[in-house]
Order: structure tokens, then C-alpha cells, then sequence
């Protein structure tokens, strides 16, 4: 297949606002390739209502996406839904098992549903993922739902992501200072306690509002709702929560300031990214006999103009 | 006081052994500027053994730690244990509780307990944390435990700086599969079923077992221990299985290649670790007024003669 053509049928059927166009713009942005397109549509972008959904596994986060689009759906909202699979860089692929999860809306044509393997995106989160978020922005999604599984570095850059970040935790799983240990605590807006039947839920609770002490948060103060993700409990008051910190967003004019960084933080790993692409034969070369790995590395900057 | 003083300082009291050169050798690593005491006791490193022990939080991980210290110390060895906090970005500082589980080895003159932060390291568990490893070594700690607390990027990074990797999973925990697809299962060389006599510790076990048949492991098969740290029970067991993967290690040639991979691994996140930081005041130059963020990083990564 021409590349040329490729683009410009991708182009085409984008611009026709088909679900078919953008798949396959957002699989340009997986491989890559989308940097003219981006270019293309980013004046149009900014209208969307992000939301980032992360936590520890187990939590049910596939659930809680699924009843959030849900209630989207009767508000009579588009849902783009980005499902974030951190798979490793020893994996073999990403696991895909939790999307059945969403089954029920992959026949409506206002959702749209997309996994991506933060994995082989050397932008992280930040790279292909932030392209899907800005291609189903100028595509024309009212809402996008950005999902990740499992714990780790991408939980921290969704919040660079996303308007509203919420951090669900489930009760009796646990120490929660060991969540707060793994560094998600500090990036939400609002915090869900899922599966809030369980008996431990109001320790939960306390748990949380002791951490939101230790931590000192200034300007706003997550919300804390309880939800039963399976049975649709607590999703109204989660909507009001997440309207309630997009209004304060744009109150404080700190929905610019996100915006900005969120603008840095892509153009810092693109460029990160490439040049960690670039600096892999140096690495090889100069480790290749070195003394230590700082005079290795030393050398290897050497070809970027830079010294340790 | 006058750096240059103070290092040789340093130095005098890591050149004499004692615990004070050791700890302010590590703590010069931290603020970045061992590369001259690195490059001077580099040709002495690669006697030590190096264990590497991670899992989610709540599994144990410093009880684990405890016995194995425990262990290694019947065994007459010394040891140093580095508890890497993968404290977030946003976090306000280091949290040490779980430390107090090592508190029985605090008077020991041959156990050196080191907490680090990776928080504010470019490099990650590559940067200080490598840098200490080394030290460690070259002061002539016979084992070297470094243990992650929480999940995250950290996890997978210390299957580049142990020789043996020890992942750790508490039965009646949730999904194996959740845990799979946090990315921590492939880099295991040893399973650790620890708090082994929960009713679910066989269930947990034909988990691990069928994760296993997915990844295909090929080479070392991993190995997986039942204990119950708290008491002790299974330690002598898993003591085996790290001396058992470290003898395939040799007998095979792969000790040299790890090495081999974590030397470039170390000299890949210095010299990377070290542009992100002078690309930073380009990044929010470029990014002001930018049309969008491809155009940014265009002009940001002329900087250093690359293209995107």
C-alpha cells in the first residue's frame, strides 16, 4: 500500500466524521505517523471533557468506565474510551480481557472504543495516547474516558492527560498507605470507593480523608464518592463530582494552566523520545570496553553537544 | 564546607571501610556527583551477589527482606539492603514506615540499610540506585538486596540491577491476571507465594503456574517458593532457589550478559536523564505560541542537532 494514499483516504474519511477514519488515525498515531495530521486538526481541539480513570488492579475500573458511559450516553454525549495497557517491555502483547467489560456499548456509534499498549511508545502515555485524546477531541467525542490498567507510571501521566483524574480504591484491599506509597494519591481529583458494600468501606473513607490531611492539598480538595460500579450506584453523584471539578477548572483558570503543561509534557517526551531512539547505537558503541558507565556516558552525549 | 575537602573525606572513610564512608558515598550519589568515586572503584565491582525483590503492596516485601538478611547473616555473609521508594512526582517526600521491620538488624555492623528515593532521579533505579549497587559492591557487601516498595516503573527496572529477581505475590490478593498485567510477572526468576498458609495459597500457586505455560518462559524456568516470612517457614527454601539461579547464571554465560545489559542500561538513563534536564527551558520556549506539539519538538530537538 502507497503510504501517500493511505493518508490521504485516513484524511478522507476523518474528515467525513467516520468511526472507520478515526481508527485509523489513531492507528497512524500508533505507528507513529500522524504528526502531519495532528498539525492538521489541533486548531480545532479543546472541546472535549477528559477524564482519566486509574487504580490499583482489581478495583474494577472496566466497570466503572462502562457505567460512566453509560450515564454519558443518557446526556446524550459522544464517549470516546481510551483503554491504557501498560504491558512491559518483557510482555508479549497487550491483554485485552477487561474490554469485554465495555461489550454492551460497542454497537452504539456515539462510542467509540480504543485500547492501546503504552508499551513500544517511547512517549509513554504521553505520545500515541495524547494523540488518540486530541484526534477524538477534533473528531468531535464530547466526552473522552482514558482508562489505564494496573499501577504504575502511566497512572502519574494521566493526570497530565486528563481534566479530571479519579483514583478508584477498593475496600479491605489493603494498607491504603501502601497506595499512597505508590504515588497515585497525590494525582486525583476525586477519589471512588468502589464495591462500597463491603464492610470495610468506611475505614476506606477514613483512610482516605486522613491521607488528604498528610498530603495538604491547596485550592481544590478531592471528592470522595462511594459507587457500586456493577449496580450503578453512586455514578449520578461521580457525574456531579467530575461537573463540579470541570466548573472549578474553568472558574480558576487552572484549565489553561493544564492545558499548558499538558501541551509541555507532549512536546517534552516526543522530544525525549526521539532522541532516546537516536542515542541507543551511541549506548551500545560506548559501553562496548568503557571504564565505568560515566565515562561511557560522557561519549554518548558527546554527539549531542552536551557534557555530563 | 569545600566540596573538594569533603570528597576526599569521602573517600578516606569508603577506603577504610567504615559504615559513615559508605553511607556518605551513597548520599554523594544522590545528589549526583559519585561519578569520580564511581570511575575510581568501578574495576573492583562484580563479586557481590545481587538479589532483586519487588511485588504489589501489602505482599510483605520487608518482612521478606528481614528474613533474608536474617538468612544471609546465619550464613556468615554481609549484606546491604537498598528499600527504593518509588515516591511520585507530586509526593512530598520519602515515606520509611516499613523500615521498622528491619529494625532487628539496625546494630548489626555487617547489614547497611539504605532507604532511596527514586523520586527526582532522571535515571530512575539506574541512576543512584545502580550507583549505590556499585558502591555496595566495591566496599565488599557479599549480598545486595534491593527491594521496591509498591508496583510501578521501579519493578521492572530492578530485573536490570539484580542478578536474581525475586517477585512476590500474596494468595486471596485478586486476579493473577491483574498482576500479570502490571508487567511484573516476566521479569520474575523466582516466585515468592508468600503468607503461604492462606487458605488460597494453592489456587495462587496453579495461577503463577498457568501464567507461566502463557509467557513461555524459555532458558530458566522460574522457580516458585511458599513461605511465611514472618515466621521464617520456607526462607531455607527460597535461599536455594537464589543460589540455583545464580549457578545457572554462571554455568550458561548469562551473568555476563546481564551485566553486560545493565552497564548499558546505566550509561542509556545517565545520558538521557542528563538532556531531559537541559531540555527542559527549550521545551517551554518552544512550547509558547506553538501551533502544535510536533512543531515544538521540531524546534526543540534542533537543539541538539537531531530532527524529528
Amino acid at each position: 500500500m502507497c503510504p501517500q494514499v493511505d493518508f490521504d483516504t485516513i484524511v478522507h474519511d476523518f474528515d467525513a466524521r467516520t468511526q472507520r477514519g478515526l481508527a485509523r488515525a489513531i492507528s497512524l498515531a500508533e505507528s507513529g505517523r500522524a504528526a502531519p495530521l495532528i498539525a492538521r486538526v489541533y486548531p480545532q481541539v479543546g472541546r472535549a471533557m477528559t477524564i482519566g480513570l486509574t487504580g490499583p488492579p482489581g478495583v474494577g475500573k472496566s466497570t466503572l468506565s462502562s457505567a460512566l458511559v453509560r450515564k454519558a450516553r443518557t446526556l446524550g454525549k459522544s464517549v470516546g474510551v481510551i483503554s491504557v495497557d501498560p504491558s512491559s517491555p518483557f510482555s508479549h502483547g497487550a491483554l485485552l480481557g477487561d474490554r469485554i467489560r465495555l461489550t454492551e456499548h460497542f454497537v452504539d456509534a456515539d462510542v467509540f472504543i480504543r485500547s492501546m499498549a503504552s508499551r513500544g511508545h517511547l512517549g509513554g502515555l504521553a505520545g500515541a495516547t495524547a494523540d488518540a485524546v486530541t484526534l477524538m477531541d477534533a473528531y468531535g467525542l464530547d466526552v473522552i474516558l482514558i482508562e489505564t490498567v494496573g499501577v504504575g507510571q502511566s497512572e502519574i501521566e494521566i493526570a497530565e492527560l486528563a481534566q479530571t483524574t479519579l483514583v478508584a480504591l477498593q475496600p479491605g484491599s489493603g494498607d491504603s498507605v501502601q497506595v499512597l506509597k505508590a504515588g497515585i494519591m497525590e494525582i486525583a481529583d476525586i477519589f471512588i470507593i468502589n464495591k462500597a458494600d463491603h464492610p470495610m468501606a468506611n475505614q476506606l473513607r477514613r483512610e482516605i480523608r486522613s491521607m488528604m490531611e498528610i498530603l495538604q492539598f491547596s485550592g481544590w480538595v478531592p471528592e470522595v464518592v462511594s459507587t457500586q460500579a456493577t449496580t450503578g450506584v453512586g455514578i449520578d453523584e461521580l457525574w456531579v463530582a467530575i461537573e463540579k471539578h470541570i466548573a472549578w477548572l474553568k472558574t480558576t483558570g487552572k484549565m489553561h494552566e493544564k492545558r499548558q503543561e499538558a501541551f509541555e509534557h507532549q512536546v517534552r517526551q516526543l522530544a525525549l523520545g526521539n532522541i532516546a531512539v537516536r542515542l541507543e547505537d551511541r549506548v551500545k558503541a560506548e559501553s562496548h570496553g568503557a571504564s565505568d558507565p560515566y565515562a561511557a556516558a560522557e561519549r554518548v552525549l558527546a554527539t549531542f553537544n552536551v557534557s555530563l
